[in-house]
């Protein structure tokens, strides 16, 4: 017999950073006999990412459902996000039923707002790394990673890098072998390193 | 004064892989002052990549609008749509006024059975090499390539690859800096020789 499949809550709001959302996706997609993809936004219609593309809602947060995985996409709507009270309650009330909360590039800065980043290892998109970091004073905010895991939260670095995070948590929540597969399956080149990252340097960051 | 913006026809269908699409995309919408993204499908209704997640569409097959750049995703949906003839005449008509067309993955398939790819070199995905290229008994396939440029057509292997070809698609409408920008800004380890590819050989193909 098959395990359940474990569901990933993956939110969505105006102006989120298309490739935040849909690279963790297209893993989860692969693997889709383990992981049962659901978007969440704070109503029911289309939410337009940057550059335009809309994607449909299945979930609002009214709904109040539980999600074994919370995927929290970035993007320069982060910057109205941060203020909406709905988007942070929501994301605490997900968090506390979630068993992973995940974030990709300034993601991290609705995590931080929301509190569940508070004294805790985190990364964030680099060149967006002042902005974001001042959204939570109280974190430990990490410049050098291509993702940090802590726990129940794995917060990633700039947008591709979701990919590479998310393959880390397949592996937390699976096993290695199937990230492995999932890579393969995608043509993607893995960093496997979590401390690979060129572009801490490149910001001048470290 | 700016170039005028150039449009994207981004092609969707039924259960298309979803980082076909995407990734491509991330890289058009983070040089949104250079182009103009367009999701067009057969019909207006909501297309559910593999996985689920849902994309709405801005333009049907029937609005006849011309793009500078049309996107041609794969996915197992290609297994069903290289036998509408919808599809197939639709993408005959976008092609010929387009300046470029673009494939990832299985989308060779569908730039095969509709005559594009005939007595010319392409790529696609390695792990479904066998049923792509028998779509296009004419085709001079190249097993061994991230993604291969002739003239007016890109085609690349799997999935992840689309974003590599996308940034050589980007160096040659604007140029390299704008390219290596775009990479930079989405974090992403830009693969930039066409013929890096260890998923041929992983898949036993050389």
């Amino acid at each position: 017999m098959s395990p359940p499949r474990l569901s990933v809550g993956a939110l969505v709001f105006p102006e989120f950073e298309p490739l935040d959302l849909y690279g963790p996706l297209e893993i989860y997609a692969v693997l889709g006999d383990r992981f049962d993809i659901r978007i969440v936004a704070e109503t029911d219609a289309p939410v337009a990412a940057r550059g335009g593309p809309r994607t449909a809602v299945d979930d609002t947060f009214a709904d109040g459902h539980a999600y074994d995985v919370l995927l929290v996409p970035g993007g320069m709507g982060t910057r109205r996000e941060v203020d909406n009270a709905a988007l942070l309650d929501w994301l605490r009330a997900a968090a506390a039923k979630a068993r992973l909360v995940t974030s990709v590039c300034t993601g991290a800065a609705l995590l931080a707002r929301a509190g569940l980043l508070d004294g805790r290892p985190a990364t964030t998109n680099k060149m967006a790394w002042k902005w974001a970091t001042t959204q939570g004073p109280g974190v430990d905010w990490r410049p050098k990673a291509r993702w940090v895991e802590d726990g129940d939260i794995f917060t990633s670095a700039g947008v591709s890098a979701g990919i590479d995070m998310t393959l880390a948590v397949v592996a937390r929540l699976t096993d290695v072998e199937t990230a492995e597969a999932a890579a393969r399956a995608s043509e993607y080149d893995w960093h496997r390193d979590p401390d690979w990252d060129p572009f801490a340097e490149m910001a001048g960051l470290v």
